[in-house]
């Protein structure tokens, strides 16, 4: 049965609206998980490990055999080298090729997105500047069961660990007990430094206050379930969090040249990840649609995940024609996808274009695929139209920065009168009064003189 | 009536628990507060300008004749400039000189922040990189009535305007209809190209979610009262915010050698903002923390603002005898204050050691006030603890990043390769097909040739 996949027209009258409800998406609140992360937040809070121990033995379904106490929990050293060893050979390369050119891409990022303290010096002697320090400790979340994802790991720990935050501390569910063998290399292979086989809204909880085993840490990353997102809302404002994840998106602009049957595969490569995935492609050429079409029909049947490929493209995809690519260009603006690829002869051109995008693909040669696993460039990118306001993950979310005031004595003179003026203007009297105390000093007669 | 400030010694038992209530803030969240600002922002969604209008009318006690619509409640660019001329010559130096500092600090803070794109080319072809943009509209939130900070609307505007920000439009509530010229000649020296005199969760909702004539933002900035925060945190994902703050704090660690009389009108300077302000001494002489109880004591009666200052010295303030300075170093790495002042002589051995603070002012001279008003560096600053985690409001804040990924057909066969053998290992199948058909078309024989 042929995809049915919306077709529309940047000429047709409501095109504006009917592009708004295709990408409207509200992440729904529910209140009953709400509830249910608030009570076992505060229970961690108050029982700490005897908490974390109960949630997982009933959620994880492990017995006192295999779950005694929480320090049980926590894997040696020597298991992630042993799953790192225990891996196939090729699948090995690949993930330490793959760790080896995200760390090198983010170790750029480092020298070139002012991760240094900096500071200058005025006329007078003072001082000004900014000090930069990596975070101390930071959590990362990582899903257990069938969305386990050794490439979230690496993108995850890798920018923390290139920003020198002192100690990573990964926490992952073993559901049933089972250890996913490439989560773990990839945790070794990414310098996590302690990890916990714990999960759920209780795992977030125990980064977040600390518990007898459990150190707490100031910043959580990481993608996790509705529970887990609802857990890093509520211990925000006590730790740090990322930012919390809408549905995957790509948005394709082509020109019209490239093999459709590329384009179609990579429509399908962000449908698969989910029903609510959103796949959306902007082309000039009619025809080409048509194409590419095609291509998804002749393809599906070979795909493994074809029903969520399906009901994700018929759901919440599209195929757009637009008047040429410049309002290609303006589209993807209005939509800020996570995800956008330019696949077209000379796509520089049209990259100047775009102001909002997660990650920006130039080229046919370039699928979202190879970003997602290994060209460098880290795959946590801002959905739901976030790219309009923030960045994808990297090693400025894992730094901080103190702000370095010195003032000189003749800077504490002029300033002060000026700082004096304007707290009066606020009614801000003893601020005005501690800039002309010293003022005061400055100015009087030397006694010793 | 002397100060009955808290005495803490490092060296007590149970000193840490102590010290922990101390610091201890429950940011209380009023479920009717909350309530009412949901169907606030709701109302605002559906019925823009008018519910806009009815709220403003309410709130700030307009009647239809001052607020017949809302394209009335914006102010012209010339009641700006009238507002700027209409200062007192000294206050408006003030004003200017301490705009022109800002500016100048948050320039060379963009040079050494990593605002810039970058990119570089790998030895098969594949350019990797971030191109960094500014956000295209922001909006500033400015409080109306008695915390009406001219100096907030400066350091909110200015690192935005540094930024290259497209569109800044400022809201400020006029209860009664009462400017301030003050705020709005700052608002001039900020370059803020549009404001707005509305206010409250009516505000925020009309910049988030646009109007007829407010238009949409893509981040909201700048301190009010619990609707206004409330309201920001429920926007959030929107529209992206700054932090919700917390009440103001300040650390002073001194070694005994400043005039007492400084020290103590620097923790009345924090603690004549509110009364849940937090003001904290750390000394190792326990003979110069009782002359600065004494300075204290004699120098209150003089304070406009004695009422406030008595109650958040009495409330939450302390006064710390510690073994010695490394000692006062480790304990403000834990409280990871907003502003910490090194009151010493030679203040970078101990600047060194801290990890954690909003700001550091270092030397004697470097009252809190000169950075809140004039210095250069952002007032706004982490509290709460969160300076673990979180920075000054600054340029990096009103720009954002995409990644750049530029394949060559070399690195699609390598590439490729790794990505494939990833996806597969995820159980991501198109993922993996989509590298693969690209590897295919370049490994088959050019029919060409």
């Amino acid at each position: 049965m042929a995809l049915n996949i919306r077709r529309l027209d940047s000429r047709d009258a409501g095109f504006d609206a009917t592009l708004a409800a295709v990408l409207a998406f509200e992440a729904g609140e529910d209140a009953a998980i709400d509830q249910a992360v608030a009570g076992i937040l505060a229970d961690v809070k108050t029982r700490g490990d005897a908490a974390v121990l109960d949630y997982t033995r009933r959620f994880d379904r492990l017995d006192a055999q295999h779950a005694p106490n929480v320090e049980a929990l926590e894997l040696r050293a020597d298991e992630l080298d042993r799953a790192l060893d225990g891996l196939e050979p090729a699948r090995r390369h690949a993930l330490e090729t793959a760790a080896a050119r995200v760390r090198a891409f983010h170790e750029k990022q480092a020298t070139e997105s002012g991760t240094h303290s900096w500071q200058y010096t005025e006329a007078d002697g003072t001082m000004l500047g900014q000090k930069v320090t990596p975070l101390d400790r930071v959590g990362i979340y990582v899903p257990g069961g069938k969305a386990a994802y050794p490439s979230s790991v690496l993108m995850n720990a890798i920018p923390a660990s290139v920003a020198g935050v002192r100690e990573i501390v990964m926490v992952v569910p073993t559901p049933g007990g089972v250890r996913n063998d490439l989560v773990l290399a990839a945790a070794r292979l990414g310098r996590v430094d302690r990890v916990f086989t714990i999960g759920g809204a209780q795992a977030v909880g125990a980064l977040a206050y600390g518990t007898r085993t459990v150190p707490a840490v100031d910043k959580i990353v990481g993608p996790g379930n509705a529970y887990v997102a609802c857990a890093k809302r509520r211990v925000f404002g006590t730790v740090g969090i990322d930012m919390i994840a809408g549905p995957s998106e790509i948005l394709v602009i082509c020109d019209g040249t490239t093999d459709p049957r590329w384009v179609a595969m990579d429509l399908f490569s962000q449908a698969e990840h989910d029903e609510l995935a959103q796949s959306i492609l902007l082309c000039p050429d009619a025809a080409y649609l048509d194409a590419v079409q095609a291509a998804a029909d002749a393809l599906l049947p070979t795909m493994p995940r074809q029903a969520v490929i399906r009901a994700s493209l018929e759901g919440r995809g599209a195929l757009i024609q637009v008047r040429d690519m410049a309002e290609a260009c303006a589209i993807a603006n209005r939509i800020a996808p996570e995800h956008l690829e330019i696949s077209a002869a000379a796509p520089a051109q049209w990259a100047e274009q775009i102001r909002h995008a997660g990650a920006i693909f130039l080229g046919r040669f370039s699928s979202e695929s190879l970003g997602d696993y290994c060209a460098g460039p880290n795959h946590v990118l801002p959905t739901s139209r976030t790219a309009r306001f923030s960045s994808p993950l990297g090693v400025y979310d894992f730094i901080k920065r103190s702000s370095l005031i010195q003032v000189s004595e003749q800077g504490a003179m002029t300033l002060g009168r000026i700082a004096a003026e304007l707290a009066y203007g606020e009614g801000l009297q003893a601020h005005a009064r501690s800039a002309e105390l010293r003022m005061e000093t400055l100015a009087a007669p030397d006694p010793a003189a």
